[in-house]
C-alpha cells in the first residue's frame, strides 16, 4: 500500500459530503441526445472543478456542447495523469419505469438512484472529490492533474478529436484514467483496458410523400418491405456480417491477450438470466459469447418506427419508416472505410436512393495489458479491494478512447465504483454508496504505483 | 324513367329541408375510437326514422356501440330493401386544419362542411329523406324497408355480424342499399360492387425481458433482427404472398368482369402523382396497378416500432418490437383458414413464439355485374345522372358487406352522391348541396327498376 492514512482517512470521513456532490452534479440534467440542460450542467462542473482549487475553462466549437478543462499542478512533477469523464447523460426515457424521478436523486437501501449516478457523473465527481483530498491532506496532487469533461460522450463523443487538436498540447498526458469503471457481481473490481469503436447510423426508406389509407397498398409500394429487404443484406442468422471487407482488417487478440481472455470469468447464464434470454445469438457457446463480447464487431438495430404505433387498428401505408442502427467496431477496423463499403453495397443492391445519416464514427482502442499504466492499476486493484482483480481487455462498449492513445500515446485505463447491476441507459440507474470510497482510493493507489515506478523522464 | 313527377318535385322543393337535417344530424358528434356522442347519436337516429313515419328500436349487444333498427312497411309487398348506413364518424383531429368547426356544419361555395357529413350521416339521411318522399306523395315505400345503422362502422364493425346474428330474420332483405356510394371528378356516378376482406394483426416478438445497453448486441439477440428474417418469409419482392395456401381458393374475376374492368378508367398517373410514387410495387404496368387495386390480395405493414425513436442516437438493444400487418382479401379467401396457414407457416419456420393479435377477420364480398340488382343501379344511373356510370367491382378497400351477403344472398350495391374530393376521414369533410337530389332519385330509380324486373316470389 503506498497511499498514506491521513489521505485514506480524509477519504473516509467525508464519503457523505462527496456522495451529496454527486446527487448536486446528477440533480441538473443534461441529455446531449436533445440539448436538454447540457450548457448549465457544464457551468456546473467549471464551478464544480473550481471549488477543489482547480483552475478550470470552458471551450467552445461550433454546434458542440461546451468541454470543460480543469488543472491542478503539482509543482515540480514532470508526470500528468488526465482524467476523462463526461457530465452528459443518456435520455431518461421510459419515464413511468422509474421508482424516483431520475433528476431527484434519492438514497434507498444502500443505492443512490439517479439518471447519471454511475454513468458518468458520479465517477467524475469521485475523481474531482479524490483531488480535492489531496490539497486538503497534502496541500497538492500526487503528480500534474488534467480533467477533461465532456457533454457529448452519450451522443458518440463527435467533437473531442476536433477539441483535442484544436487545442494542440492542452490534453497531453502520459497516462488517462478513463471515465467509467466497475465492480462485478462478486465484489471484484473491473480494470477495463479497451473499448470497441462504432458507427452509429439512421436510415430512412421513402416511397411516397405522404402517409395513404392502407387499400393502396395493392399498387403503391410500402417502405417497410423495402427497409425490411434492406435489413436482410446486412447479416445472417448467425450474426455474421454480410457487409463486404467488414472483417478484413481486424487486429486480433495477442496470444497473451487470449490467455487473460481464458484466465477472466464470464458469467454467461447471469448474462442470459438478466434479461431472461434463451439463449446467445444463433445459439452460440458461453466462450464464443465472452470472445465475441470482448472482440467481436456487430450490427445492432437500435430503433425503428413506421406507421400507427398506437393501440388497435389503423389501416395505413406509411410513408416513410426511420431506422437506427449502431455498428460496434473492434482495432483494425476503420469506420470511415466501413461506412463506404456499407453504401456502395446498398448502391450495389438497388437501394442508392436511401437516406443515411452519419452519427457517430469512432475506431475502437485497446491498452496493452503489460503496460506499466495497466499493471498499475491491477496491482493497485489487489491492494484495495484485496482480490485479483478482473482484467477486461476491452469493454464491449464504446468510448473516445483513441482520441488520447492516437495522438500522446497516452495509455488509458477504465477504473472506477460502479456496481454490475447499475443499471446505465435504462429506468432506475444507481450505484452503491458503499463502493465509492474503494473506487476513490483504487485510483489514487493506481497513480501512485504508477509514478513510484515511472523513471524521471529525460 | 321509371319515377313519378310528384315523387321528383317533392324531392326537389324539399332540397333545403333535407340539407338541414344531414346538418342536425351532423351537428350531434358520435366519435366511436374515442365513444364520444355515441349514445346520444344513436337517441337521435332513432327520433329520425320516427319522424318520417317509420318503426325504430335500439338494439344493443354487451361492450358494442348502440345499431339502429328502423322498418317501413308497404301492405301487400313481398319485397325489401335494407338500407345499411353508420351513425358514426372518424375523430376529428387535426383540429386546426378545419376552416369551420366539424361540429358546426356549415354551407360555404355550394358545399356543406362537417364531420360525418358525407361519411356517412349525409348518405343515411339521403335514404330516410328518400322514403319519407314516397311516404309524402304515395302513402307507402316502393316496397319494404329495413334500415340498419350502425355505430361501429369507423373502428371496423366489431359487432355487427353478431348483432345480425343475434336478431335472425330481423335484417333478412332481397337487396341491400350500401352505406357509400360516390361521383367521381367527371361527374360520373360510381356504381360499387364489392369490397375486399381483412385479417388485421399485432405480431409481437420479444427476445429480452428488458432493453439492454446495445453494447450487449455481440451476444444477445435483438427482436427487431428475428422480426425482420419473419417479414422476410411472407411476401418477395414483386408483391407476391408466401404463405402457403394463399392463394388457393381466389375466386377471379369472370370473364365479364374481366371486360368491364378493362372498359373502366383508372387513372395510374394521377395515383402516383397524389403520393408522388416513382412506381407501383415492383415495376407493374398500369393495368397490373388496377387489376391487383380490385382483385389483388395484399400484405401492409401499417406499423411498426422498437427501441430508441427520438433525435439523435441511442444504443440500445430493444427487447422487443411490435409490428401492425393488415392484409387485404378477395372473395374466396377463408379468413380462419389463411390466419391458421400463416401461424403454421411461422412455426414451421422457427416462430412459434412470436405473439400473434388478432384484430380484424372480414372475408371480402362482391355483388356479380350480372345480378338484376346491380343490373337496376347501373341502368338508374344513367337516367339519372345522362352519362355511362364508372363500374367499381370492388372497392380496394373493406368493409361488413359480407354479413348480408353471406347469410341472406342479399346483393348489395354502394350508390350514393358524395363528391370524389369529400375529404372523409380527413379535415374539412364536405359534401355538394347540388348532388343530394340526383343521388336520391338515383336510389329511388334503381329500387324501381329491381321492382318493376323483379318477378314475383313463390
Amino acid at each position: 500500500m503506498t497511499l498514506d492514512a491521513a489521505l485514506k482517512d480524509y477519504v473516509h470521513k467525508n464519503q457523505e459530503t462527496f456522495l451529496k456532490d454527486i446527487a448536486r452534479l446528477s440533480a441538473q440534467p443534461s441529455v446531449s441526445a436533445t440539448h436538454d440542460g447540457v450548457e448549465e450542467c457544464a457551468l456546473l462542473v467549471k464551478k464544480m472543478i473550481e471549488e477543489i482549487g482547480g483552475t478550470a475553462k470552458i471551450l467552445r466549437l461550433d454546434g458542440a456542447a461546451p468541454l470543460v478543462y480543469g488543472e491542478v499542478l503539482r509543482p515540480g512533477s514532470d508526470r500528468t495523469v488526465l482524467f476523462y469523464n463526461h457530465y452528459d447523460v443518456q435520455p431518461v426515457e421510459p419515464l413511468e419505469l422509474w421508482k424516483s424521478p431520475p433528476f431527484k436523486p434519492e438514497i434507498r437501501d444502500g443505492r443512490m438512484y439517479g439518471r447519471g449516478v454511475s454513468d458518468d457523473k458520479g465517477q467524475l465527481v469521485s475523481r474531482l472529490k479524490l483531488i480535492e483530498s489531496y490539497i486538503k491532506v497534502d496541500g497538492t496532487p500526487p503528480c500534474n492533474v488534467k480533467f477533461c469533461f465532456e457533454g457529448e460522450e452519450e451522443v458518440g463523443s463527435p467533437h473531442l478529436d476536433k477539441y483535442v487538436a484544436k487545442n494542440e498540447g492542452l490534453f497531453k498526458s502520459d497516462v488517462v484514467v478513463w471515465e467509467y469503471g466497475n465492480v462485478d457481481a462478486k465484489g471484484r473490481p473491473v480494470v477495463g483496458l479497451g473499448v470497441k469503436g462504432m458507427i452509429y447510423l439512421e436510415l430512412v426508406v421513402k416511397t411516397l410523400n405522404r402517409d395513404a389509407h392502407s387499400m393502396n397498398a395493392a399498387a403503391l409500394p410500402n417502405p417497410v418491405w423495402r427497409l425490411v429487404r434492406l435489413l436482410s443484406l446486412i447479416k445472417d442468422e448467425k450474426g455474421h456480417i454480410k457487409i463486404p471487407g467488414w472483417y478484413d482488417h481486424i487486429i486480433g487478440l495477442s496470444s497473451d491477450e487470449i490467455k487473460v481472455l481464458r484466465e477472466e470469468p464470464f458469467d454467461a447464464e447471469g448474462l442470459l438470466a438478466t434479461y431472461a434470454a434463451k439463449e446467445f445469438i444463433g445459439g452460440m457457446s458461453a466462450e464464443e459469447a465472452k470472445l465475441a463480447l470482448v472482440a467481436g464487431p456487430t450490427a445492432n438495430i437500435a430503433g425503428i418506427w413506421a406507421g400507427y404505433m398506437g393501440p388497435g387498428s389503423k389501416t395505413v401505408l406509411p410513408a416513410e419508416v426511420h431506422c437506427k442502427m449502431d455498428f460496434r467496431l473492434v482495432p483494425g477496423q476503420v469506420p470511415d472505410e466501413l461506412f463506404d463499403s456499407f453504401t456502395g453495397y446498398l448502391a450495389s443492391n438497388g437501394f442508392s436512393d436511401v437516406k443515411i445519416e452519419k452519427m457517430t464514427m469512432e475506431p475502437a482502442a485497446r491498452t496493452s495489458y503489460t503496460s506499466p499504466w495497466a499493471q498499475a492499476t491491477v496491482h493497485a486493484a489487489r491492494e484495495i479491494f484485496g482480490v485479483k482483480p478482473v482484467i477486461e481487455l476491452s469493454s464491449a462498449g464504446t468510448g473516445p478512447l483513441y482520441v488520447f492513445s492516437r495522438r500522446y500515446g497516452a495509455d488509458a485505463v477504465d477504473i472506477g465504483f460502479a456496481p454490475h447491476d447499475d443499471a446505465i441507459h435504462a429506468p432506475n440507474e444507481n450505484i452503491r454508496v458503499d463502493y465509492l470510497e474503494k473506487g476513490m482510493l483504487w485510483i489514487g493507489e493506481a497513480i501512485e504505483e504508477y509514478l513510484a515506478g515511472a523513471r524521471p523522464k529525460g
